[in-house]
């Protein structure tokens, strides 16, 4: 947990007013920054002290073994992991004989910013040397937006009131030392100094560094640059070693005075490029940096984030909480997806080591809304990216004995990297998933251009899977047995309602595909039996519902399954740390959202009846292990009136990693609860759905927001939505002629540029009263800070 | 596959007329001996060439790690390795200057004969040395059956046509080079040279060697003793080094003479014990065989057979193959469990390193029918082996959040070491196995010494284990839900009928066992209520049946599953090979006889029609991928009157290691199937099965078959059963005033010491055709040898 006064409450920043050691992991990656290429954590200037140091090339990873005590058909043998690549963003600083360390000394202050519109990370300390030497330190580093390859930090260091020698030295550094990974020693060793030095170049003033990765055979170029402004003489210079190269800068200081240093860093990265390439690449980098100069490059962030905040912002009042920690999660979404340019978004983000770095159904299933609504170039490229890993999901199909293609659960590079197939080759939802996003961004964009590209072809694919997969019983009802859904509390079920609906969507939205390029569907060898299986295998398709108890089953049999002893585990979370698989697979325990999410993204087949009955049902048997698990649970609190609670979820999905809710936040931040609390905002108490052809919006806020206000891009227009209590209205932005559908409260309504839209709010009562969490797993209220 | 030509149809012995070096890892596992307590495998005397050395103490293990790439709760960290332990079997011969070896020089001929009554390997051997010497040697190795710690071998050299310089060399040897058994480097450290050398002791005629293993810290001692004849001068003398003794004798013998050397090996090994102690047991071992010497240890180990034999032997007329592979697989089944003394029976006996030397429920399931009926000191030991790792059984259970005692899926010192759940901890049913062989014991023997000193413990807290797991649905109907059955193609199923059914004998054993020991009862804290507990749930056990189809679900939902692919996978075996779990486990293909099994050992609930329908059912998709299919579908196929099939299912269990079936006899014989195909026999055309109170009888024999006679033992009695295909006869023979109730096809009868029981055969019309099994998994024809 971070308590709440470590971060004051404030709109646009997440300050950190004083030095915390016990808090260092988790600021290391709440103060990350990235843009989707480059991602350093918020390690001191100085490199220490720290718990995990991080810079991250987005796919650029190592290979390990997968050691199996029992090993088994089609499981993968090889795992990928993020590599710490060289880090550049070292700063050192020796006050006369003492080198800055904030352990060492007196610290008079020291005060971190992450500033969400500007877009970097400053700092500013107060610092009394151990020979007592006063010093002021400011930094403020960044990662270009405008620039995917470069980063940069400005370094000012002010004399106070002796007269000081002041060396500042910046580096490049290879190989750090990591926190251990895994107790496998194989594993260990393929981690341990992972990068191999190439070739080194000293630059006039910096160097780039080349390395490359033993067994993933990857080149990268790490590159600085620097520009010294000092009031006297300095003198500096240069080192250049296999694994490190040095930029030295001494002078004297009088008080008053101060040296400033920019520091710019270029990195590049390939798997197939030459050595000379790759160090051209980091040059050319450096050079379009110092081209922009320091200031430059700020101008452009604020410009890019201005541009960002202007199509995505949410406003909140009422809530300052949830207002600081909504844009705080948009801003690092943002810094997870903007410029990831066909390459994964992983699950962390590039903000730490967690999960190896690697992608899962998190980046289609919760952030790709977010970015489809508010940067869709994001998400196309997102979309782009699992095009370029279809053949090894072919693959992998054709390893499973299955037609089409199957996704990856996890991974880096495109290979299944999961290495206990119960919770991931079986989840097989994660295709449908991909199927949905590719279908929400030609829904909400109106660009034909992915799937005229890519979307297609994963469509078809996907679809292919699920016809191969699932089967007609001999009534001719069609099943998808033997899978596991997003509750990993329930592996290995039958007809599991989440999976057997999004397959359906998947398989219609592929028919849908191929009916608007049948050219492109011919060539993919697509004939009409087989649309005709898809179709006829979407409209048979099994839904369990328990007549008994009126409410739907999860998987098939659910509902007939021992109920969980809830009390006597109250203190166990998550729960898979103190109990088996074998007994948590088949209780009636819920990991996450499963029907929940089946209702949010599939609300087709539920009546509201049946939504509020099965909200109410597995709302009691939810233990929320999961961080993706409270912004669905929010979303359909807020669907069938239960604002208050939805409010609740709100808050723990946003503060998932502001108040490191999870006790994880130290290995990365979670990119999909941070979108998710966008969706508890804009599809929770908004309202928004997808539906066809139009889009549903119906905004009902709780008691704690007063008024809630975003934005969003639709089909070229942009959106925006501002309710309070009484009144929701919508306007539209963009070309004049711009108009478009939208149904509010069920109301189908005409929006124009000229003419906004208003209605009073048609409120909700619930049909059941307020439900009752497992113990131990009720959420924190909204409004009490935890 | 072993060709038919290599062992010679023979009655009483198993012959290898030729030496073939391409089936040497076979034949090290056919000519295995041992006697529970102390196995070696069939190396050559002179060690090499070898695939497989192996010796063997029953338990001795080292532990090594258990590496996850994706760790979970309860998952265990460390196995179990049977350790290959110092080799005393080892005699190399020197010819002048040439050392012999069978692919050196000429191989005149070369015979090895495991001989099944007098309980020994003969080995002869006429060889030319590249020199041109020739000689013949004869050895004879035994493992005593009446001294548990010692085994022997005589051997015998004969120069032939000039005078050779003979050097023999008697060695012990530890930590030989084994072949390479793991990928994982930590795994291979820990069983690369296990052992450690502590203590030497130089003998007269020979020497003790003690070590101890790195991380079970058990203690060994081996030792040899020699005594010598030579016509002529001889020196003899010993070396000693910390892994190796050396025991070499030196003459010359001309034409005609020969040197013979009896070597005696000692063994003994602790957990607790001292050095001295143990190296005292193994002298006393040696100074025991030396007292009985060579030809008093080959009388008693006739002795121990004939008396075995007489109380075990199946005899077939009509069918000389089966007949060799019955007798065959009693004496290896004997081997393994007659002086196991209070350790497991591992799955492959003493015979090999396969599956690590653990013990499954092979042992209860398998063995231990066998063993009850013709060696049931054997059984009771088996048992009380059980009772001894209860405690580790009962924390295990802690460990899985559930009541009572869960045994482990494999083990060899009682802990668990099953690496992948689903296919081992969900094995629940292993209990039940165990709980039924209890029963089994007392029902058959009539002796309550076992339930008194550990049954009763073994079955309270096996039901506990049954009534914390199962549940009562709202209509009051009991489940066990997410649990494996025998079939491992269907893992992590809902109401496995096996399972089930097995669990609610389970229930109700324990009831009639705490019925018959109240005081007992209570000290283990069993209440009325809790007795009220298990009976409610065994009378409300769910058996699924399908009404559409007319036949039972193997688990819950089974027949509605999707069909296999048989037609594209006939090459595919086994199938686990070939394809993801996730493929094979929610589809009808069946790996072993699961439901099948569940109608031979819980027949009750099954009607004639119903039990004939399933068989054809299940049949058509069992692809019998396990050892442990074949005899259970001969057993079921005999019960509804395909007595041909079932002819060809007991030819696939009787010669699944003389002809190697499964192509991985080489780790060691397959002690199930071995002792499965005396059920074949007897419980398959023999009818026998333990009713209640009563044995029921019902021989009908296969065409093949012109007459079969096999021996019981129950309630200290002894049974003959003899038909042919007209009459069956019932013999008793013991105490004169012996008499017994016997149901001899469903008629009761009583059968006395005085009056045998003779009935004209009832013969039985099956209700169906004769199924066919998946294409490529159709039993081999008997008859037709493979």
């Amino acid at each position: 947990m971070i308590g709440k006064a470590v971060f004051p409450v404030e709109p646009w920043q997440v300050r950190e007013a004083s030095f915390d050691v016990d808090l260092l992991a988790q600021t290391e990656s709440v103060f990350a920054l990235a843009n989707g290429h480059v991602g350093v954590r918020g390690n001191l200037d100085e490199g220490e002290p720290h718990v995990i140091p991080g810079t991250y090339l987005n796919s650029f990873y190592e290979e390990r073994p997968l050691p199996y005590p029992e090993g088994g058909y089609g499981y993968p043998e090889q795992g990928q992991t993020v590599v710490n690549v060289t880090n550049g963003k070292l700063i050192r600083l020796v006050v006369d004989d003492e080198q800055f360390h904030v352990t060492h000394g007196r610290l008079l202050a020291h005060e971190r910013v992450l500033d969400l519109r500007a877009g970097v990370l400053r700092r500013s300390v107060d610092w009394v040397s151990p020979a007592g030497r006063r010093v002021r330190i400011r930094s403020t580093r960044l990662v270009s937006f405008t620039q995917r390859s470069v980063a940069a930090v400005a370094y000012e260091v002010e004399a106070v009131d002796h007269e000081v020698r002041i060396t500042v030295q910046s580096a490049l550094v290879a190989n750090e030392a990591q926190p251990g990974t895994s107790a496998d020693p194989r594993v260990a060793a393929a981690l341990d100094r992972p990068l191999q030095a190439v070739e080194q170049d000293q630059e006039q003033h910096g160097a780039v560094l080349l390395h490359r990765t033993r067994s993933s055979g990857l080149l990268m170029a790490a590159g600085m640059d620097h520009v010294v402004e000092a009031p006297a003489d300095f003198d500096e210079e240069t080192d250049v070693r296999p694994d490190w190269a040095r930029t030295t800068v001494v002078t004297v200081l009088r008080p008053g005075e101060r040296l400033r240093l920019v520091k710019f860093l270029g990195y590049s990265w390939t798997s197939s490029r030459s050595p000379q390439a790759v160090r051209d690449q980091a040059a050319a980098a450096l050079t379009g940096a110092r081209y922009a100069g320091w200031d430059g490059l700020c101008r452009e962030q604020r410009a890019y984030l201005d541009d960002f905040w202007d199509a995505a912002d949410v406003e909140i009042d009422g809530d300052a909480v949830l207002q600081q920690a909504v844009r705080f999660g948009l801003f690092h979404v943002l810094q997870a997806g903007a410029r990831a340019e066909r390459r994964a978004i992983p699950a962390k983000g590039l903000t730490g080591p967690g999960y190896d770095g690697h992608a899962f159904w998190d980046t289609e299933g919760f952030v790709l809304p977010l970015l489809t609504y508010v940067l869709p170039g994001a998400a196309a490229d997102a979309l782009r990216w699992r095009r370029s890993i279809l053949d090894l999901a072919r693959q992998r199909a054709r390893t499973l004995g299955l037609s089409g293609a199957a996704f990856p659960w996890r991974t880096i590079h495109g290979e299944e990297c999961s290495a206990y197939w119960p919770a991931g080759t079986a989840a097989l939802h994660l295709n449908a998933v991909i199927a949905r996003a590719v279908e929400r961004y030609r829904q909400v964009t109106g660009d034909l251009s992915v799937e005229r590209d890519c979307g297609l072809e994963i469509l078809v694919e996907t679809a292919r899977l699920w016809t191969s997969y699932g089967h007609h019983d001999a009534a001719g009802v069609w099943h998808v047995d033997g899978v596991t859904g997003p509750d990993e509390y329930s592996a290995v079920a039958d007809d599991n309602v989440f999976t057997n609906l999004m397959a359906a969507g998947n398989l219609r939205a592929a028919a849908g595909a191929c009916d608007r390029q049948p050219g492109a569907a011919e060539r993919l060898g697509v004939r009409p039996d087989e649309i005709r299986a898809w179709l006829a295998a979407a409209d048979a398709v099994h839904v369990p519902y328990d007549e008994r108890l009126g409410v739907h089953a999860q998987s098939e049999g659910f509902t007939r399954y021992a109920a969980w002893d809830f009390e006597a585990t109250r203190d166990q979370r998550p729960l898979m740390l103190h109990a088996p698989y074998f007994q948590l697979y088949r209780r009636q325990v819920v990991k996450q959202a499963d029907l929940a999410l089946a209702m949010h993204w599939c609300p087709e087949p539920f009546t509201a009846e049946q939504t509020a009955r099965n909200v109410d049902y597995y709302e009691r048997i939810t233990v929320r292990d999961s961080s993706l698990s409270a912004c669905t649970q929010s979303v359909m609190c807020a669907q069938v009136g239960h604002l208050e609670l939805a409010h609740d979820y709100a808050w723990e999905a946003a503060l998932v990693d502001l108040r490191d809710l999870h006790a994880n936040t130290r290995d990365g931040l979670h990119m999909a609860s941070l979108a998710g609390a966008w969706s508890t905002l804009v599809e929770g108490f908004g309202g928004l759905r997808e539906r066809a052809d139009v889009l549903a919006l119906a905004p009902r806020l709780p008691e704690g927001i007063d008024r809630l206000r975003f934005r969003l891009r639709h089909h070229g227009l942009r959106l925006i939505v501002d309710a309070d209590h009484r009144t929701a209205r919508i306007t539209l932005h963009g070309d004049p002629g711009g108009r478009l559908t939208v149904l509010l409260y069920d109301e189908r309504v005409e929006v124009t540029v000229a003419e906004p839209v208003e209605r009073p709010v048609v409120p909700i009562k619930p049909l059941l009263g307020v439900p009752e969490q497992p113990p131990g797993s009720a959420p924190h209220r909204h409004g009490v800070d935890p």
